[in-house]
């Protein structure tokens, strides 16, 4: 009874494996791709929400973090990671009051797309005597936040250059459409035409007389073609650090192979057999990303899965006769790292086939 | 600036909120429709994972609570809520260790559907100096876990009657996939053909002289005929308590309206308003449910939501012009209970406008 636990003998399912060499890998090799394309890399802990990771990122050289939320930024910065980039606008009087009270014991910028939305930044910064670093952000084509190419960018900067209690950082343009495009010239192109809106906004910037410190955008889809077109001064990826099935589809270059690592995986359970050719895991929509692609059996590729409701998953085999009975234990490559990680308290970490360490997702849910 | 806020304006977003009198009223009522139709109510807490829920639904007459994974379980015995049944089987030796240490503490029963597995269950229980409780579980027509109906079940029963660490407590027949079929006359039938196949395993129980104690199953979609064929001696429904709007689009029955409220919500701030028409909020995948029905906001069906990636949402107004910028607030209603409160670590229970208490989501991702 005893084989059928294997790997991880002690670690019950479902569970969020990390392979530890594999990660170490990921880390050190964007970060080096950054410094040779001399683009400053500030991961995004949206996609990892761990303290051991951000300083993982942080010891190989990473400038700070970015955070998608306020809430992943007060649990970075408690856990010494102080520099700090929140991507999403900060908005309404509770989280600017937040923002304000953390800015007190980080480096934190945000950005900001709304002029009453910084003249609230402002009040409340000049309130608490701090001063807030300010990141105009503009839609390249996402059609989410931003404003729009061209002059407004710099209508905001100016605002924001007139404003006691804040300080003008830069631009955020950021594409999260195209990252995942598996198709590289497709992917090629819709880059170029982001980079051509950021460019817009640049250039009425640069007319305005406003220097921009900071040019800061791209994901791990776009990061080899980010790092040729070096528009972008600051890159931002974050799913490369674990990596997951969607990512693995994407063509990194023309020719060259993703020189990326998958170190991250769920270890499930059978838990029934019900016909010949199928079991039931204990993997389910609250185990595993229902956004997106749907994970795939590692090493696997003659067992499809399927997804059998919250708490249920079912693997079929292409054979006709599953080799699997409950109580076996299989890994499954996730669809979307970010949501996935999202739904675990903690990652486990293995190297060579045995556990490492147990790693807190610490900013678990904090979206507030 | 404050008017912003309301509700609740002490409460950051995203939030999940339960608003009391309607919970209590839902408790309630199906108490008390499961007490007309004679049948025993084991609300399932996987639906909200959450103590003081668990011991609401107790104080009303519930007999226990049903769970879907053994980590649940454990949560609820640990809250003192120690009548229990395991809905999926509990497979694998690290599993199995757990639930005979639980069953030291808890009445606990877990369904099984394998020969294999009932064996390792006794084994585990003799030597713990146990007696599990065991309901067999019969595929009434979902394709997942369960034995087919008709003999099969009778057999295992017969194995767990010779079982020593083992007791016979009944069988289990439930059919998730009809719970959601909005058209009544379509759900009826489906109940019924499920009812035909549990009562195809009955007859071969009775045939072989084995008494059934518990016939468990049903869920909120097919609770009024659940209550109106009396097929099943005790009932599960899990959403009914907080309701979601793939329930809300459910046709109760032939003619009566729907007796539940709608108590869940989730509390969203916008944080972008990047044209006219549209604003971006701070709910996207990680703060509400994406399998299934996306999120509707309440009492607005001029706006329409789109999931805008991780942590962003979009609403869009049919007028072409929003009245909302950043910082204003909107309630939505989940599209599915379940996963949602999944990703939540609290209830914000309020009442009349105020906010009354925060109970923990205690078996929040304990999917183990």
């Amino acid at each position: 009874m005893e084989s059928a636990l294997l790997p991880f003998p002690d670690i019950d399912t479902p569970a969020l494996l990390l392979e530890r060499e594999a990660l170490q890998h990921n880390i050190d090799t964007m970060q080096a791709r950054a410094r040779e394309a001399g683009l400053a890399l500030r991961p995004h802990a949206k996609a990892h929400k761990c303290l051991e990771i951000g300083r993982l990122q942080r010891d190989a050289g990473a400038v700070g973090l970015c955070c998608a939320k306020l809430g992943e930024a007060e649990v970075m910065a408690a856990g010494g990671l102080d520099d700090l980039l929140v991507t999403t606008p900060v908005a309404g009087a509770l989280k600017i009051a937040r923002l304000v009270d953390l800015a007190r014991r980080a480096r934190v910028r945000v950005v900001a797309d709304d002029a009453a939305n910084l003249a609230e930044l402002d009040a409340a910064a000049q309130a608490a005597g701090v001063t807030l670093g300010v990141v105009i952000e503009i839609d390249v084509g996402q059609g989410r936040c931003g404003v729009p190419p061209g002059p407004p960018a710099a209508e905001l900067a100016r605002l924001v250059l007139q404003a006691r209690g804040l300080s003008f950082e830069g631009v955020q343009g950021y594409q999260g459409g195209l990252q995942c495009v598996a198709d590289y010239a497709a992917r090629e192109s819709q880059v170029g035409q982001a980079m051509e809106a950021l460019e817009r906004s640049l250039a009425a910037l640069r007319e305005a007389g406003i220097a921009v410190p900071t040019i800061t955008g791209g994901g791990t889809g776009s990061f080899p073609i980010d790092a040729r077109l070096r528009r972008l001064t600051e890159v931002q990826p974050g799913s490369y650090v674990t990596m997951d099935a969607a990512y693995a589809a994407v063509q990194w270059t023309g020719g060259a192979a993703m020189p990326l690592a998958r170190p991250l995986s769920i270890l499930a359970s059978v838990v029934s057999r019900p016909t010949r050719d199928k079991v039931i895991i204990d993997v389910g929509w609250k185990s595993a990303n229902s956004d997106g692609m749907p994970p795939r059996c590692k090493n696997r590729p003659d067992l499809s899965f399927e997804f059998a409701g919250d708490e249920h998953g079912a693997l079929v085999a292409a054979s006709g006769e599953i080799d699997l009975r409950p109580g076996d234990r299989i890994e499954l490559l996730p669809g979307h790292c970010d949501t996935t990680v999202n739904l675990y308290d903690r990652f486990v970490v293995h190297a060579r086939g045995q556990v490492q360490a147990i790693w807190p997702i610490a900013a678990r849910g904090k979206s507030h």
